[in-house]
């Protein structure tokens, strides 16, 4: 188990799974287009399945090889999931998951050490953020109601119900089109402008507390 | 009184009122859907008005319990007006105030510790605000009567008014559709370029000043 | 005159000038009003004349008072221009300067001592961005002449002179409708995205250490 | 050799230099302009080639005044590089090589300090972008291919192959029209707002701690 132990973690080991999962992520590009897997389509299959062969030895190996303590690791409960999505039946309703096959690629990430280090430093600055993006998620979800209440009736494309609400204050707050938005209902209820505009200072002034709380936090570590 | 205040005080009796909050936003937010109030409309109604009955006593409570000083903590006050708004007639022209009661969702903000030191620490960076935010909605209102004057009549539908133009400009500082304002005008006047490229520059750089305020103001706190 | 300096420092005085300016530029954006025009035409043009007259006559004093170390202050240069423009005719083709009337509220920054400690603190920063500012304008200033060459007979409404191609590139950068102008072309040139692309990378990447320069220069001080 | 190398590194050598870039500078932006080619084409390109003649001797000179070490500075090999592009044949199917010559002007970087110090520093942030830039590119992919799968039949034009996905995610990581992108998709797959704002999400943080790493990195210097 120790011999299996340092086969799985030797440099040469860990270049060929990148190597696989580079050309896998090729091939699953490659197969986004009709006229290639009318060509290549077989070919394209079989590297795709040879890959997550290789990938499911890869983890039972792994998994082996460091037992129980397997799961501590974070990154590695990540590969399970990834390569488990992969496994699960594509056919009939479930084909959504045949799209998210290209989630292998993000294996990437937690097969070189830079780009793994870079990914924790980004979830490190989330707890920091949750108490400002929970006051967000609060202004819209008040905001959506409101909305919803005040101008479901003139304009039901954008606030026809909470749904249509929320998701139109997203792209408001992102910045998107948002006077096609108010514009309309202005012209109806001249006041809406204070809506709008108000909606808009409190979450960008959110936001913007949002990111320097990212900020400071990235400076101090 | 010393009892009440310990009661009104304690974890067990916030909690419940969060979660009567929470509650209410729910089942607010349910009575946007037509389909919902044809449905539980009266069970809607009955929870919100519970949820309000409980507000009320919860306040009359907490009044009792701390006397005069009570009104000393803002977020007392702020919790008071919000249950105001709510119990003022929603009938007739008051019909955008059954619109406000979501706003009795942001009690939230006043229970919870760490939204409430959010909220706190972004009030804290307004006053260094002021004299830059002072300074913007001079520029924008200089903007909007130079506007006014010189492209109200060519663009009656974003410079027909003071008021319209001051609407325009904020769309135009917020990046929105500014070349869809901005490209008509300029057919019948060239140079209208230079209003809309200064306004434009002298904003963006106004606002990221304002941002590196907030950001300053952050850092030493 | 030294008696002259203390009347026009004193803070009543500028008291006084500040309601003028105010007052005035209230004055001045009801004149945008046609309908108050027709009714209290008059008034407002008065009100104006004599706000006009009260800045020439609080000028010559102060000039009249400092002497010749007057122009040594920039503000008091700033003020004389303002009241200079308004003083040129406004008649025939001069009619934009009435529209320039409102730079007059400008003062406003001027007369309050905030407001002049935030402007000068935004000047401080112009210096640091000047390298900067003169990269991004090079690389615009290439970029419209390669576009005005590359995309100037498909797109003739956005690249087909070179001011359409600086200004429009410039839309381009504040990233406005970037992908109308864009996907047009690249039907006709499909290598046009590295084009674009590469553009709002290249500028993007310089805007933001602009942004940076002046946050840093901004924590300096 | 040594004299050649203190002409060719006189200032009033360089001063030479930077004034027939910026002429030639001009003299290609007029050449945009189809009414001045026909009026003054024949002085247009005698001046673009005499500029292009004088950066060829300048280059011959500075090459062996130097020697060896000349292509060690690495703005000597840019210097070269963008000469030699000016002298490729621009005929026939090298059309967008005329398109190019305009980049002679960047030489202005190289010749002025202050210019040359400014990009030096902004390349010097590139390193520390490296691996965030590196997971953004991955995120784009892996984007693009699921919406390729996904939603390349019900919105051909934005995510009918690869190639358009990936353009389309950039666009709407800009935040530009990204609704017009999103809401007919959700038209007829309601959940295809998971993805977008999954996207805008993941991608917005991840561009935030890119501006972060790079304003981290200009505090350092
Ligand atoms: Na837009
Ligand atoms: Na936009």
């Amino acid at each position: 188990r120790a011999r299996l132990r340092r086969l799985v973690d030797a440099p040469r080991f860990q270049h060929l799974v990148i190597v696989v999962i580079i050309i896998n992520a090729i091939t699953l590009g490659l197969e986004t287009s009709d006229a290639l897997v009318a060509g290549y389509g077989t070919l394209l299959h079989g590297l795709d399945r040879l890959a997550l062969t290789i990938f499911v030895i890869e983890l039972v190996l792994r998994l082996y090889a460091h037992g129980g303590s397997f799961f501590k690791d974070p990154w590695n409960c990540f590969d399970t999931v990834i390569i488990a999505v992969a496994l699960l039946p594509t056919s009939g309703s479930f084909a959504v998951l045949r799209a998210l096959r290209i989630l292998r690629a993000l294996r990437l990430v937690s097969m070189i050490k830079s780009m793994r280090r870079v990914v924790s430093a980004l979830l490190t600055a989330i707890p920091g953020m949750a108490s400002i993006a929970a006051l967000l998620s609060l202004v819209i979800y008040v905001g959506g109601v409101m909305a919803t209440k005040l101008y479901g009736e003139i304009s039901p494309e954008y606030f026809g119900d909470l749904g249509r609400s929320l998701f139109t204050l997203f792209q408001v707050m992102t910045g998107e089109a948002w006077s096609d938005v108010a514009r309309p209902i202005m012209e109806q209820q001249p006041w809406a402008w204070v809506f709008f505009v108000g909606f808009i200072l409190i979450t960008s002034f959110t936001v913007l507390n949002l990111f320097i709380a990212v900020g400071v936090s990235a400076m101090e570590h």
